[in-house]
């Protein structure tokens, strides 16, 4: 039996509809290093039908690729909603990417025009005769772009489209926007998102967040990495401002732009969070207006939540998700009942999932591990919003009967609350048991001289593997293996206690801010790091 | 292009999965009158394959219609689960029918089993020889139910049920529920909500009202009026306990129920809200765990909001909404920015549409009006959750070019907000200008005389129509009709100030509590409410 219900799709379209028509007083604040440019959702709206149409003019048509290479910005966001609602697929270039790899995923997109930031020209340049498919170049804002050999002006091209466009009624599972993996296992991967997907990962933002129109976004994670998760469509969505800090992502800029401009919310990764508390401790400041923050792409220590908490009132909300969920997936915050001296057992867990999102933990044999807290195995997460293929690849071997294999290894009790211990790559396998790297580190990262820590496995002739610890030392402190060692003994098992130590200046990190541990690891067999040897503790 | 996204459906299976999976511990509590029964979502859940399949044993298949005749508790709740997510059609049944009309709903719908409290037996026994398509019925509780003929316990059936269920796979557009409207303008007409709009539109109530699992609902308005507003889904899917008063409808008892079991959220209409609020200025009592609920089905007059502050420090948030619409459409919030002292201008409008829903005015030829705030007409709506046809039924003159009509009138200004003024059947036309019942209702009931009060257009030689206000004054007061349209003349336009005037002991509402206009005129036309007339007041 059918419904009577309308048959009406879910579309950015409608996302992009309901902010210009409910909340045309509501904000785009895009920082400049001192002063901010201030655009009401009005005046960005009736821009949004002029770059659709100057596209459609330049040749662009439904299905086909649009790149960007921006920083966040209001142009960036105008792109974000022009693109997709005229069908055409918003396509994000991740502009920390090794140029060969940022060519070849432009190519293998097909895009057909891109949009560059003038800052951004030099990159695009380095790799403009290596681009197959590319046929115009956008170039918002002013620079030399002569590298570039023939580009349109952003602004030039808005005055030369059409005051309305209208909008094709779509199919919501049609493309709407791309993002590709970064790549640290193989090449870079393709997901696509829907309009269906994007208009259900907005309400599942909405519903997390409580975001509304009193809120002030301040979008720290880049646009060009998963759609600054989602961020920009929730908040237009319920007509909260929307700061967007440009290329200002050091923690001065980031200081600066919230003290002139005061959001109340944000989002970033732990190395923003890090970064703002060493400068705002080192350098003072007024963060007073913000309230919430959520924090992912790696784990969250225990220790910057409660710092964040204490020293600066804020509330840091662990999130877990990746480019291949929207990203979406679960969030640290502790059940109803939580005693005062719980809540950081549950804040530092990698939490429950938002509805919308289901999710098991299975073993080798893909059969579901007991929701114990204890059994560990890898994490499957199937939804409206999680992928199911890549675009033009094969990789059968991520999926497994319609979920999502996240690489992702941890454990889940019978409230769903999950702890990932480690990625799948990154186990540590020692004598037939596993060491969670990823405990260690948020261990180790508690200690008053550490300022950041990686865990690696390396080979050992007698137990297969031991956990390297790389430790980053605070300027003016110090701290040797053995301290930090009798630091860890006092709270893990002996076994997990590494003998191998190394300090270093600074942990790779991968072009999205996460550990490179593939880097580590390798520096390691090919000596570069200067290791210390303890050893062994009594088993 | 198409998406790499899964294809997961939206469906009533994922909620009730999820409650079952990520809240075991969360709570349903049904009020028994003194004390109350509390349940484990995760014991609830146990119980809901045992329905589904013994239902499957009594020949339900999927698309069948299962009817509920019951108020509002935990085995009401079991049957929403149950039958949606076996791929069956829950019709709730709304018991203040008279009973023709619900004997014909019951046929129309085809239902083919009936599950009925045993204190309504009496009820169904009254239309059982009518009920051409019902096989079986089914009785929760204890009770006489012999005039019933051959009838099946509930707990009985659920102990004959497996303790499994293997929930199909659904297309998320076919029928999970179904609700007919209350037939003030005609016959009754079925609404056939289909799995995707229930989910969405439990998003959709998450979103705006931030429910998570701290909250405690208690669920007023009728588990077979809308799905009770779609708040039980909504409360399963984030885990809130959920806090059901069975028959205990009274103010006495449902103060009582939220004394004992400190419920932090509700929802019901205002009539519910008003009898409280007298309930206890008569009698005290401590609703201090209520810190909001959202009122709708009626106008919500703004005297109402500020008592519920001012005197019971509860936020009352006017929603607006019909069967047709799921229910949610718009919510009386102020925006940001809103001083104090205007805060009672936003809240006592109809309000905003929520995400998902989008609202236009329109004017007797089809053509949108001005968003100013001022000129008035039909208000149309679509949306995923909204219907585009009746069951079984042709109502082309209720649908507008892919839009629900609505038939309320009211104005729209540039940053959406609503002002329902009448409906379109009780509009009244005098002198060929608009006069709204709807604000002179409202200002009535500010006055500390009037406990309810309600204006109907009535024939009037010279100026087509007129006002005719019905009164009901609160115990031990007086006024006269000079003295409130005196009242009323601070705040209106003079040919807006009835001259009719009527004081009744109460006023005539329909089954769902909406006043009944069209009664209310039949009634003045044949002479059957004394009127006091009035010299007219000078134009």
């Amino acid at each position: 039996m059918k419904s009577t219900m309308q048959d009406a799709p879910l579309t950015v379209t409608d996302i992009l509809r309901r902010g210009e028509r409910v909340f045309p007083d509501s904000e785009v604040i895009t920082f400049q290093g001192e002063r901010s440019r201030h655009t009401r959702f009005g005046d960005v709206a009736a821009r949004i039908p002029r770059l659709a149409s100057a596209l459609e003019r330049l040749g662009v048509r439904q299905g086909e690729r649009v790149g960007t290479l921006c920083w966040n910005h209001q142009e960036h966001l105008e792109a974000y909603f022009a693109v997709s609602c005229m069908g055409s697929v918003l396509h994000t270039l991740n502009l920390r990417l090794p140029p060969p790899q940022l060519a070849q995923i432009v190519n293998h997109a097909g895009d057909k025009v891109v949009i560059v930031d003038a800052s951004l020209a030099p990159l695009l340049a380095a790799i403009r005769p290596h681009l197959s498919t590319v046929e115009k170049i956008v170039v918002v804002g002013d620079g030399d772009v002569s590298a570039l050999g023939d580009t349109l002006k952003y602004e030039e091209l808005l005055a030369s489209g059409a005051p309305v466009f209208d909008w094709p009624v779509l199919d919501e599972r049609s493309a709407a926007a791309m993002c590709y993996t970064t790549g640290t296992t193989g090449d870079p991967k393709g997901v696509v998102y829907s309009h269906r997907s994007i208009y259900l990962h907005s309400y599942a933002i909405w519903g997390s967040f409580r975001v509304d129109d009193k809120e002030r976004v301040l979008v720290i994670v880049p646009m060009f990495h998963v759609n600054a998760w989602g961020v920009p469509y929730t908040a237009w969505m319920v007509g909260a401002d929307i700061l967007l800090p440009d290329r200002f992502l050091q923690p001065e800029g980031i200081c600066k732009f919230i003290e002139t401009e005061r959001p109340t919310f944000s989002g970033g990764v732990p190395t923003i969070f890090t970064g703002m508390l060493a400068y705002l401790r080192a350098n003072g400041g007024d963060v007073s207006s913000l309230k919430r923050a959520v924090c992912g792409g790696s784990a969250v220590p225990a220790s910057l939540i409660s710092a964040f908490k204490e020293q600066l009132g804020i509330e840091l909300i662990q999130g877990w998700g990746m480019t291949e969920t929207s990203p979406i997936g679960t969030l640290g915050l502790p059940p109803k009942g939580t005693a005062p001296e719980d809540e950081m057992h549950y804040r530092s867990k990698t939490g429950r999932t938002v509805p919308g999102v289901e999710l098991r933990v299975v073993d080798e044999n893909g059969v579901e591990v007991p929701r114990d807290g204890v059994a560990v195995g890898e994490i499957e997460v199937r939804g409206p919003w999680i992928t199911a293929s890549y675009y033009n690849a094969s990789a059968p071997e991520k999926f497994h009967d319609g979920w999502l294999r996240t690489g992702d290894v941890g454990n889940i009790d019978e409230r769903g609350f999950v702890q990932i211990t480690d990625r799948s790559k990154d186990v540590i396998k020692s004598g037939g048991e596993w060491i969670s790297s990823v405990e260690l580190e948020n261990l180790l990262v508690a200690h008053p001289a550490v300022a950041d820590a990686a865990v690696v496995g390396v080979p050992d002739e007698r137990w297969g593997e031991r956990p390297l610890a790389a430790v980053v030392l605070k300027p003016g402190t110090s701290a040797s293996p053995d301290e930090l060692r009798a630091f860890l003994a006092e709270k893990v098992a002996r076994w997990w206690l590494p003998e191998r130590w190394a300090f270093v200046s600074e942990l790779p990190k991968t072009s999205v801010g996460k550990q490179d541990k593939k880097l580590i690891r390798a520096q390691y067999a090919e000596g570069k790091i200067p290791v210390v040897e303890l050893a062994a503790a009594p088993r």
